[in-house]
């Protein structure tokens, strides 16, 4: 069988650097491009010497031409806003594109200009309609079909997962809802910055943009769907109006998301019906794992892999329900939830490559 | 002028270290007495060389005779429900007691008794009543005429701090207050465990104890003392009634506490008009630190400090307010706080022999 | 094709869980029995919360019989000095056995007593002859047809692959080796001490066992037996007299050792020889990656992966030549490696299941 | 009695972080101008909330007439290459200078000129006479008079202090010394690069600079100068011969150094006679610790304070003595030994404001 015809735009930041190192072993997939702007003329290998003897390749200045005729499929892995210039122009070409930033993310273009400060032009704004959210939890049965699918914020895909059954099954309230997330230092990228030099964020921890995270919007618009989805009531898309408190912490470790999220029971529940609901609501996930409590799921259980892992505790003494839901920020939260977009889109398992 | 005579019950677990460490440079101090039953016989040196050149002093077993006939305070930091057996003794013996276990923090002997599975006896249950809560931002008038001073834990320190002008001041809603904190490895102790071998711990993240550590009836004491004062309204003590909902978890680092608060505001705040409440608070508080919006504070900014160190968000979107509160979980969680209280009820300067 | 049947005695240490690990994934091999005295009883993915969805298996305690009926290969993942009393039990059923032990590696039963303080019966002593040091990069030709292999320790792997090239060309001086190694923690193994306790461990280093680390007569072992064999002179095995000045040093990171070793030139060298020499003596060794100067090796390109990589620095200031060799502890300098001659005692392709 | 007037030029790095630090508890000094060009403007809190409270202190761009004018000591805390245009202005005003950096290090100007590829113009030149290199343990009685110390770099400051009693008695070989130093990240300052984001640096370790160190030709400088000391032989100071072989490595905690030696003994010792060599050596060094063999030196020992930690090892085996020498990097390899240097030349205790 031929192989699917795949190219990375922007290879060389973490999340590139992670989709190259889980295509190099995928059966179904030939690398055929890795762009950088930074590094381009450089072997991927100088670049990152883990890939010596893996990988010899070229980095490259991305090119439309090259690029569309070449590739069936591309990953691009650009930062916010960057990505909507480029993004057009493959779909135009007739390739299928995954997109890792949020320009595609947030179905209404006015939340996403009040959040990233930049406009979609006619274009952009008219693929907003059919990109898929890259959740194959809930979503599979589109992103099978899709031409673009915006692949989820690395937060969003924590705290969605953890507490997705619980807002479809309507058994918390949808106002109060508390976030707490922790992420290690890759979440934020390559970039230098002081924050992020090693002396600094070593034995520290903190919380930043403390209001304000551009991941916010994003986790809304999906909650709100669920909780107010057709099958649970009348109201349509837009008058989801769930609300968080997210707060965001840096963790000084290299990978994974632990979200702690608190939430308002309706009316008392059993752990035992709660159990169940989650193991409803994912039996068709290869890659959730529920905790039974009270086991509850480590960063360090999901390091290096796809899994998404969920423990809930409910708290009698003031009526509330914990839930922990924790992932490895490159993978489930990135390149890995891209690659299983990828095998749904190409009708390969969805596991394919992927641990 | 004559030093204080000053002796430590439990001098090499990580908090008895941490005293040895400050009062060896306390220039009003002059240590009598190191226990320790696991180390006795040994010089404190051989323990930790840290302390070559520094101390020269032999580990002892506990001899209440002895202790109490030769220091003027005593320090014991021994386990929960092992103090209660030790500081009757001391204090009948005529010595002043800073103890750092959880034993006399719980006015309710009751309560006490369902957290720590174990029950006051008589003369102990007597000592309730006059052992004083030693968080000196609020009660240092107290403090000052104790005999016995119950040094609060590390959590309850940082959440308290943290959130008391805002019950003070009941601008908050006593209902629904959630507090999600995080603390380095050395606040386990340096009991030998699975959780703390450091494969095991290094690079992970994890809650723990998810709803009943026991810091929590500290910490509701004490906010409901404070929300439900007789300046607040006619309620009596025993009518607190605050719920907390809390989890801890476990950092890969040495030493640290960052608290991240969560609470209902009763009615739309300014800014200004919650830092100006937080700071004329602790206009006396030497140890207290207010940052100023969007500033933010940072585990390491008290790193090897007395410090508790306080910012706060308003998020108007959901109508809250995110406090977050920063201390070294051994310095003003406990063995700073203890010298700050030592200071205090021995009319030194409060700040003697701290940084 | 039938699977080979494969059984772990010692699953549940460090070693033993990689090598699960490497084996749920290798698509040659079947997993028959795993066990555990410790865990016995539970199911693996109790004791290792990673392998929830990959892999249902109990822990057994272990039984020869079972084993010996079921098993085609054992790898034995068991402490020092108690390796010896399994190993000849195993081989006497007649299935082939990969012991991760030092019990096998020392030729001279003499020596090992000298070093390890136990002495080899007379069964287990007459297995020293047939037991084949398992470094396929030097041996593989008599790994292919052993039935007992002897797994090399982590230190000498990285010291033997690192320096080979340069004793077998005889470039350098038998006397003055100095090798200066470093390892992270994952080395000692799972068992607790103070030493590894998280706080004791984090933000330092030392070294260790300065002048008796009992991987000293291993490397001793394999490099005399590389620079006096008998393609280089006459002198028979017994002859060998390398001794090494060997200094282990504990890194606070979970996995990886970096050995720095130094070695006097017998004459001036150019770098262009030397690398000529290294890529000859790798060229057909997958898992060995020559660095040319000035680029170096680093642990983190060989952290997960069963990679040896080695850079080297000739000094024309004092005449020496600097190599600096790098695994993954637990993978090229344990598991991964006793994956690597389980393929080639197989038939398997050298690189299968591995990356 | 008046305070000494105290400026740092440069205060803005971790050294200039430090002497702050320092110098705010430091009974005898009054800090009178902290200058940066990075931050010039910003208050020092602002910079490092550490201080707030505790030094409210304008950052001020370098004026070196206010700055000589209201100073009676200097701390130049700049790059190497650039104090050199800034020292001999100040010393030219009569203010005294500490200069920390490497500037006026190296006796012999063009071997300053090789290794640091910039030249002293002639007045600099000149005083490189008059310089003294700022070790006090060594070379105190010239610090005391000294107007201009060369604060020696923190490995130097680890290997001189390690072996300089076995040189002084010439136990050892002057040739085939091998020193393999190990640092925490702070040692190389705060400035921006990739390999110090902490993603790159956390769970690594490398080495670096393997040959060309810069701190090669100062240790050389000291080791020879105390082998052929008139004391020792008739050779002169030009006559200094030693050379060795140093690699500098990586560690991914802030703070320490630890430096292992390897030195060739003449002729066999005792461990007895080597301990006391050491300790007479030391006798009136505050700041030096020896080690009792099997006792040996930690990073963390030394973490904080200003001590250097010797331990040595004799292996029979090989004829050789492996010294292992511990300092805290900004302390006692930058800051710290500054302030000890201070307070020498301001006839102060030599410990005062230090721990």
């Amino acid at each position: 069988m031929e192989k699917l015809k795949v190219s990375i735009i922007g290879a060389t930041g973490y999340t590139g650097k992670e989709l190259v190192k889980i295509l190099i072993n995928h059966p179904k997939v030939e690398l055929i491009y890795l762009t950088s702007s930074t590094y381009k003329g450089k072997n991927i290998d100088e670049v990152f010497p883990e890939f010596i003897n893996k990988l010899d390749k070229k980095l490259i200045d991305f090119n439309l031409n090259a690029v569309s005729q070449d590739s069936d499929l591309v990953f691009t892995a650009l930062p916010h806003t960057v990505s909507m210039d480029v993004v057009p122009e493959l779909l135009k070409k007739g390739v299928k594109v995954i997109d890792l930033s949020a320009d595609y993310r947030i179905k209404d273009p006015a939340v996403y200009q009040e959040w990233y400060k930049k406009e979609h032009n006619q274009i952009s704004k008219g693929l907003l309609s059919e990109a898929i959210y890259g959740l194959p939890e809930i979503y599979s049965d589109k992103i099978k079909d899709a031409s673009l699918v915006a692949n989820p914020g690395c937060y969003p895909t924590s705290v969605i997962l953890g507490i997705a059954p619980l807002l479809e099954h309507q058994f918390v309230e949808p106002e109060g809802i508390i976030i707490d997330s922790k992420s290690g230092a890759t979440g934020a990228g390559r970039e230098l910055s002081l924050g992020f030099h090693f002396p600094e964020c070593n034995e520290n921890f903190k919380a930043y943009k403390v209001v304000k995270h551009n991941h916010i919007p994003e986790i809304e618009q999906e909650l709100s769907s669920i909780y107010f989805s057709e099958d649970n009531n009348d109201n349509e898309y837009q008058n989801s109006e769930i609300k968080i408190s997210f707060t965001p912490h840096l963790l000084p470790i290299n990978r994974g998301i632990l979200s702690t999220c608190y939430l308002t029971l309706k009316e008392s529940k059993e752990e035992k019906e709660i159990l169940e609901v989650y193991q409803k609501f994912y039996q068709n996930a290869p890659f959730v794992r529920i905790f039974k409590p009270p086991s509850s799921p480590e960063v360090k259980f999901t390091t290096g892999t796809n899994y998404c892992d969920i423990g809930f505790t409910i708290d009698e003494r003031v009526g509330n329900i914990k839930v922990i839901s924790v992932i490895d920020n490159l993978l489930k939260g990135a390149a890995g939830q891209a690659v299983q977009n990828m095998n749904i889109m190409s009708g390969f398992s969805e596991t394919c490559g992927l641990v």
